[in-house]
């Protein structure tokens, strides 16, 4: 779901379409390079709504698509995004904007990453290249972006129960419309996805799935229902449409490009048709197609869409088609960045000799570090090898790493049983992700106390994601939890040194931190144990005797922050008349109360808290209960608090510092709010 | 998950066999009332552990089996809880126990509430009648409570990813033992399920899988996964297991008593052997069987186990089996009260001339009511019709209720599918079910502002059923979420104005109220919309004039513990020179933050926060945050704050009463820190 950013081929060949061995039963070229000028598109252009693509010829279409592919690897070399998804559903998409009346007819889009060509056949052709960038368009669907975007998205697998809601809701109106979803094979891992598919058959509703089947989640699309839709396509066989709609067990047509048998090993005997999983739930089924074949898709789907009850669509297409490299490699090409401007192509960033590490790489060496010395640490990710820095932990420790796909509610509790039996899970997860799992880590883990870590990345804001994908609310619903301990590291260093701590500590333990790269503090060694609960004051910037005396209480990404506001405040000379205490808190359960109490004994006038997070409930309020409730010196000497954060509003994308200044997080923006505390 | 309450047959008939038509190839014997003596069991007494089993013949399990039913009877008589899963396994559990070697191997149960047989077998016979009471056994099986309860549990679908990590981390240390769990048809509906069968096939682990299918949830199961189920039976063909483990496919041996055709009408003419859902997911099945024949279980579990990989062994069982009364009514008899004393038995609550309204008893009203007015309203439960007080408005109407089966993810989000259509939609659901649908909440419904309202039942402490019932946590996870108002009511009279009031916003909104019954508040017609976030000032007791001014700010339920104990107070005279302003808040968020300035101005010289969850993240964590951010009039007058709620720990079972004293909760234990605070 989250993007990762492998840099696209930057040598600078010209557009160039090469013959496709490919496409036996289409037209589309297949390219070697990312155009950097803007495609000569005569047909796109003339796509404004949807309902222009009615008077369309197939030869058009299948132009079109030509056309659209060109364009959106133009778009993608100039803004970056999602990449190989979208190439990939080109065809389906032009094919279902062709048959379905949007925006009454309604197109729900799974995770949403696949959604460029939606949004460029929907009116916003000549706004592609602000995709991603504040005030530009989302990199998902979004309602508020336009009325054809049809449900907001951004996790996995929730298009079969959103779809389902709109056609009961539509059928309870006795309004007849089209409801079309489509889900990837990766996303159909994910649990609620089943749990829609349980109920769609229940209710009998109207409602056209269609399984976009490309072998791939971010990565390589594993267990068992990967396996069951690569033997649906080994078999041989095809559940095709009749005129009729009926369906018509058939030899599939050879179509040589799609040979899973290359990943899917143990397929090679498959002999005969094997138990069909829709067709068991309830689903009637048909497929598996080819993706990419526009005549084949439009007399498929106008079909399909006539019937009633939940049917399943199952089409086979590529990741990255049309583009060689992306084809090639899937998985590097999930995503891209932006091409650099010509002139910067041959820089080689002489000015960093040593480019700063990611968060996840601090995690990726702290696992391969540990596991290397501890034979009980094993690791756990749903689908995000490539994102969490697992990849050479993987590599070195196979038996250690486990990709249970997109199963966030199945990743806890897996490591919850795991504890049971005397080793060590460490959950690697996103924050945003660990919404998903909040129930299994209350009951499958801190209620047993169980000897779980969560290694929580991409906490705070995401940037250019955006809201899906911010992680902005795990303090708050983390911290309520009873056994839970949690931390916040300031940096690199510091958050090797407490993933360290909470991997040796018996119980369970959360350790947050940011997407991207940190400060540049280096990592020490040996790996350390820090005290559980204790704070470090940074440093004490301005007199002893000065009139106010402000604790800065910063919580991880939001120390530096708060040291170049301390530093703002005294050297700059804003406040004549004020000292500056500022602390990493580094923890947020349990707090620091013993540093709490020494800064009031010392005389602070003024406390302020500083987190990426939420206000509400966040670590901020921890240290107003502490102080309100427990603290035997707060009410006789009552300093002012104020608690730094994000405020009650989602925040929209944008790149990571445009966020934090919205925000007033950024150094600016606390200084202000400091000055404000001080008045 | 949840039991219900529907009272046992309490007319006095003596416990006698009677004749089981229904088992043709084993020896229970069914009953037709619950002892009311301790009944005699020469062979279960013998059992303190599993291994006392290991020397019994097949004859004498079966006659265990029926001493166990027998005493299951006479126990849930006594104590009352969870009843019908509990006979239903009671053959299984005994060959389970036969057949593997508790503690070293693994049996994990689902949900929890079958797991009476296996606690009576595993060494807690004779603690079997203080289930559920404070300081007695746990409702679930609890790794705290026993060494053969290997995971804790009480919400559905966790088992298979329990017990693949199990046995994942012993496969790790090349341990060798078997892991089995037994998960019933109606937790498979749960999405996670399927994403630990997923994986499962993707580690190939070794891995027991029994699904124990009484056609049943709570109540009937629904949806295509049960449908399939359904067909598998009625297929007439079953998949035995041969001498050397392999499937077999046969013509299924007669079993007279489980004809599904009875509810699924639609599958009368099952031509032929259909898809197999488990098969096609990569798992090894046998079944269904009769999990009620001892001999049969035997053969079947003891080829099983030894088989590699992960192996799905379908049974078929009757919930309630063995009491004829719980055989006809499973939904009625899934939990029962404990049996009133023989002189009770003919008083028929003469005092009480009107039995006092649960809270989802004021919910079904509320919706009944509302949708006879508003043709907008649908409203959605996952798999608890009864629980939520919803069955008289399914049968008003039908169109427009939405059991989705247990599946909490899909429930929030097909609701906020439903809002983008024009209507309506309501999430019943419980609170502690909500943190599975936590995800789906901030994504499908908060970040898009959809007009969807949660009505969260049993919110706060729920008594027996223990902490993984509890719904403490819900303030906190909720309130840091923009766009999400959230209502508490203090009464059943303020909780039906405040469902309409939210209903009526447009926008997405929670009403939180609690388990049980309130406190007798007559529901007042029409239905009013109350003012956003406004809070009412209950009381003010003691002089104008008095040194202490206290404002209780008290959230939902605690709002009649706030005003007792500010009569304490007052009228018993424990503080003399103090006044005390009762103040029901009704808005955890918007929080009427004017009234909390007029409070402060009125010089008000403490505060007191109550609320029946964590304290920490919670309602009067929001209070804190904003008297000390953003309240003009707080900094000059400092008001001593105290936040009274629920400690940073798990809260055991017991009565509510006891755990609300455990809490301080309760009016003694409000009144002692309130003077706590005023000292």
């Amino acid at each position: 779901m989250q993007q990762s950013t492998h840099s696209p081929q930057s040598k600078s060949l010209s557009a160039s379409a090469i013959d496709s061995a490919a496409s036996l039963s289409n037209l589309q070229k297949t390219y070697a390079a990312i155009p950097r000028e803007r495609p000569h598109t005569p047909l796109l252009d003339k796509v404004d709504a949807p309902i222009d693509l009615k008077t369309f010829s197939e030869s058009q279409l299948i132009t079109l698509a030509d056309e659209l592919r060109l364009f959106l690897l133009y778009s993608a070399g100039q803004s970056g995004g999602h990449f190989g998804a979208n190439l990939g559903v080109i065809e389906l998409t032009i094919a279902l904007h062709y048959l379905l009346d949007a925006p009454q007819d309604q197109i729900v889009w799974d995770v949403g990453h696949q959604a460029y060509a939606h949004k460029v056949l929907t009116g916003r052709r000549d706004k592609l290249g602000t995709i991603r960038s504040k005030d530009g368009l989302t990199a998902f669907p979004e309602r508020a972006e336009s009325v054809y975007d049809t449900f907001g998205v951004g996790h996995s697998s929730t298009s079969i129960s959103a779809a389902l809601g709109m056609s009961l809701a539509l059928r309870y109106q006795d309004i007849a419309q089209t409801v079309a979803c489509i889900i990837g094979d990766g996303a159909m891992t994910g649990g609620m996805a089943f749990e829609a598919m349980n109920d769609a058959v229940q209710q009998d509703a109207d409602l056209l799935v269609i399984l976009n089947d490309n072998d791939m989640s971010i990565s390589c699309s594993i267990g068992g229902f990967s396996r069951h839709l690569a033997t649906l396509w080994e078999s041989g066989y095809q559940v095709d449409i009749s005129d009729a709609g009926e369906p018509i067990l058939c030899k599939r047509p050879v179509m040589q490009a799609f040979d899973r048998r290359k990943r899917h090993k143990e397929l090679r005997d498959v002999p005969q048709l094997e138990d069909n999983l829709f067709k068991a739930i309830g689903f009637t089924y048909f497929g598996p197609f080819d993706g990419h074949d526009i005549p084949e898709l439009l007399r498929v789907l106008s079909l399909a869409k006539q019937l009633k009850g939940p049917v399943l669509v199952h089409i086979y297409t590529t990741k990255g088609k049309g583009f060689a490299p992306a084809e090639l490699d899937p998985v590097g090409y999930h995503a891209i960045s932006k091409l650099p401007a010509e002139n910067e192509a041959v820089e080689d960033s002489p000015k960093e000799s040593k480019p700063l590490l990611k968060y996840s790489q601090v995690f990726g060496q702290f696992l391969c570090d540990k596991a290397a010395i501890d034979h009980k640490l094993l690791a756990i990710t749903p689908a995000m090898e490539e994102g969490s820095g697992m990849i050479e932990f993987a590599r070195q420790f196979p038996k250690r790493f486990f990709d249970v796909a997109i199963a966030e509610q199945h990743a806890v509790t897996l490591a919850g049983g795991m504890a049971t039996q005397g080793v060590k899970p460490i959950v690697a997860i996103y924050s945003t992700f660990l919404q998903r799992g909040y129930d299994q880590l209350i009951h499958d883990v801190a209620l047993q106390n169980l000897d779980v870590m969560f290694a929580i990345d991409r906490a705070g804001l995401v940037g250019e994601d955006g809201a899906t994908h911010a992680g902005v609310f795990d303090f708050a619903f983390l911290r309520c939890v009873p056994n839970m301990l949690i931390a916040a590291p300031k940096d690199e260093n510091e958050c090797y040194h407490l993933l360290n701590t909470c991997y040796e500590y018996q119980g369970c333990t959360a350790v947050r931190y940011p997407r991207g790269v940190g400060t540049g503090a280096v990592i020490t060694q040996p790996a350390q144990v820090y005290p559980i609960g204790k704070a470090v004051v940074e440093s004490v910037l301005g007199q002893d005797d000065a009139a106010n005396k402000l604790a800065l209480l910063a919580f991880g990404t939001m120390v530096e922050a708060a040291q170049q506001a301390a530093e703002s405040l005294i050297n700059d000379n804003i406040e004549s008349d004020c000292q500056v205490h500022v602390v990493n808190m580094r923890w947020v359960k349990p707090l620091d109360t013993h540093l709490l109490e020494t800064l009031i004994e010392q005389g602070i006038t003024h406390i302020a808290t500083l987190e990426e997070h939420m206000i509400m409930g966040g670590a901020g309020s921890a240290v107003n209960e502490y102080l309100l409730n427990e603290s035997p010196t707060f009410k006789n000497s009552h300093p002012v608090i104020c608690n730094i954060g994000i405020s009650d509003r989602f925040i929209a994308h944008g790149s990571p510092a445009e966020q934090m200044a919205d925000c007033g997080l950024d150094v600016v923006g606390v200084v202000s709010q400091l000055q404000q505390l001080l008045k």
